[in-house]
């Protein structure tokens, strides 16, 4: 082996601002609606919940977005993330495809997400805010924004969804680490928390339950304001130092993508790798073929509809144009926590319609069986969600293998599996099985899409 | 803050030779004996357990010792490590010092393992074994070894301490994930743990009695050998990569360190870091003050006795000269498994007898209590065998805050605590208490040293 296999940059290259993919869109998205007027929203609409500077960027369609200093700094604590060339697990496929990831299991909690909960704590203090509410399903999110009140002496709450409070006491621990607070949802705490637990005391809870119970208290309180892990066009935006940094690493390797992926539950880890070659594309650049690798289970991009719909159980936000599976819709239980949500980020839903991406739903035990392979080649054990892109990739590499060519694939490994052990534990014991979302459950949530004038 | 966070290096500045302090002691280490004949042993006594390209590295007196290429190859996955210069642990402790911390937890099994796994599964194929036994107690050790083998396609058996077994499954599962086999140990798979299993069937078992198991099983086959996770000085050696890779990041940073923190176990993530720097110190260079952290509840450098002992508890190991609590010494239960060892490596030994390093003990409850600290500030969770090292860096730290001296210290942090959250939930529900080891048992352990003649 010649080349290098892991591509670094000093702290220096952080990139100095956001890439907003809506300058280079070919079309613009779809307004955010109100639900009561069925009337595109302002910017005050979101004020009880979002800091001004972070709505701001919500709706911008300017291109380049400065990073602020004090964020960067914090950047610095582990980024650049490496970018690295997967040698032993090509030649353990024996493909001629090259294939590139980039690691963001290297930040504090694990995975992507500090990337934007950095930020989110630092537009927040800087408006004055005492204290975040949010929600968190596998519990990367929420450790990320915990680890971000700390370094911002922010108070945080977090809204666990309850199966996942029960099942995983160990991201909770990490969140108390960070010495945020962390409640199982539906809690007593806010009214649509009572509501359900009192229709069903036994209730698992559901993201959709916590964003609408992280909400309520926020919207309720003066100092408090609510912050969410992806599916927003800021999420996104503060994400693409990802795929910024992975340009400019593929440079210094003399390699450009042909293909690029990633996985999908609310988009942001996905889009943060994408947006940046994807706006190289629409200014001309070269043609890349992007991948969305979402669960069977929960297949919003592959068997949702494109509507507006809710982002959450207790209709408590606005409405968004976005592939879903209806808000009510209730994902079986599958080990990718990450990405059972029913809707996907409004900006990847509208490039899969631009047909400028496409997506592809993986069952979880290839996905497990992926993310072995992976481990016992690159030494590496990938969160179950960032299985679904290591899945995407291997098949992408053994088709180049069959058809005799030499792509360039390069994907994002969101997160390690450090905190998912019981998951792999299940695979291993050879418990685990593929299941499939309720056809009839899935119809009853699509047919109960709010109806909105127009469309 | 204008100084850089972290310190990088590209993989072509890994190191190309470990650095062997033997050739720089003033005075040579003790010989190891044989327990039967009290005589010196010689390599060939060796053969059983290990290959002779290992055992020429144990007795060697060499200064550089050259790392094999397909070893930089697979180092080249994680390292060169980070080193990191802590300033907000700084600006939280309010403390005029400088601390920087080189940090391991970023390899394959999250800690600073794998630097000698790598080259011990290589030597091993080299010299056509198929099989290689270990020990491990909170599994850091194992999940190295199981990386390892993973790579060079060789067959893993550990033996797991069976209170660390039952309680840790997630390491298990990172062992099983990597390919290899986990048994818990005592085990009916060998005389020795048959012999103790009927003298006491509900046994926790111990590192002294899952290296007998190891060692006996590896002893009785031709294609199956024995590795040690720490103690021995082929074993010191290979991580001596940590203390020659933060010399040169040091110098980056303009700085040379006055205090050189490590946690010591068996004394291999001490000896990495600080070996390099003692030999400059042994050959003319600056005097540096080095502080070894043990825990409180197994003091083998503070409260054992420098004499010949048994690495193991089946008494099938050879006669090591080192600060020992006895072979027989059994720790009471605490959250740094990779501590609790009965004896120390006979090079770290024979440096607190040279006075070339002192050593102090900690209970483990301000130990987290500095890990939290180090969380919230840095953003990373130690493991509770590093939480060590930091309280000692912390102390170091506030002692300069005391005097107004401007030190600069550097540690360890050989490991993150991403597999140990059951230890920090513990702590932070106020469940975990200092536990002191039981003074007549260590009485006793140390009235059974074994008689050496002339000692």
């Amino acid at each position: 082996m010649t080349a290098r296999t892991r591509y670094l940059l000093d702290e220096e290259r952080i990139p100095t601002a956001w890439y907003n993919l809506a300058a280079d869109l070919p079309a613009p998205l779809p307004p955010v609606l109100h639900p009561g007027t069925g009337q595109p929203i302002g910017p005050t609409d979101l004020e009880p919940l979002f800091p001004m500077a972070l709505i701001a960027q919500e709706v911008s369609a300017e291109r380049d977005i400065d990073i602020p200093e004090p964020v960067r700094e914090v950047y610095r604590s582990w980024r650049p993330t490496p970018l690295i060339r997967a040698h032993r697990l090509e030649k353990h496929l024996d493909t001629p495809a090259r294939i590139y990831y980039k690691y963001e299991g290297v930040s504090p909690s694990g995975s992507h997400k500090p990337n934007t909960a950095v930020p989110q704590a630092f537009y927040n203090k800087e408006a004055g805010v005492a204290r975040i509410t949010t929600e968190t399903g596998a519990g990367q999110w929420g450790s990320a924004l915990s680890y971000a009140g700390a370094l911002f002496d922010l108070a945080i709450k977090v809204f666990m969804v309850r199966v996942s409070f029960e099942q995983k006491p160990y991201r909770k621990a990490l969140m108390q680490s960070f010495g945020a607070e962390c409640v199982p949802s539906p809690s007593s705490e806010t009214e649509v928390g009572r509501r359900i637990l009192a229709d069903d005391p036994d209730t698992t809870g559901s993201l959709g339950i916590a964003i609408s119970e992280a909400v309520e208290l926020a919207a309720g309180r003066a100092d408090t304001k609510y912050a969410l892990g992806s599916v927003l066009n800021h999420v996104l935006l503060h994400q693409t130092v990802v795929g910024l940094e992975a340009m400019e690493q593929l440079a210094i390797a003399g390699d450009e993508p042909d293909v690029v992926v990633g996985c999908t539950g609310g988009g942001s880890n996905f889009a943060g790798l994408v947006f940046p070659f994807l706006g190289a594309q629409l200014r001309g650049g070269k043609n890349i073929d992007v991948l969305a690798c979402e669960p069977a289970a929960c297949p919003s991009l592959t068997r949702g509809t494109y509507a507006y719909d809710f982002g959450d159980t207790g209709h408590l936000t606005p409405l968004v144009k976005m592939h879903t599976l209806g808000s009510g819709f209730v994902p079986p239980g599958f080990h990718a926590g990450g990405l059972r949500y029913h809707g996907m980020a409004p900006m990847v839903s509208h490039l899969l319609e631009l047909g400028l991406i496409r997506a592809q739903a993986f069952h979880q035990t290839g996905c497990f069986e992926a993310g072995l392979t992976f481990a016992r080649t690159e030494g590496i054990l990938p969160a179950p969600e960032a299985n679904h892109a290591v899945r995407g990739a291997i098949d992408e590499a053994l088709a180049c293998k069959r058809d005799g060519t030499s792509k360039v694939i390069l994907f994002n490994l969101c997160g390690h599996g450090y905190f998912d052990m019981a998951a792999y534990d299940e695979y291993l014991a050879g418990k685990l099985q593929d299941r499939d979302y309720d056809q009839a459950a899935l119809d009853r949530a699509l047919a109960a899409l709010p109806a909105v004038a127009g469309e």
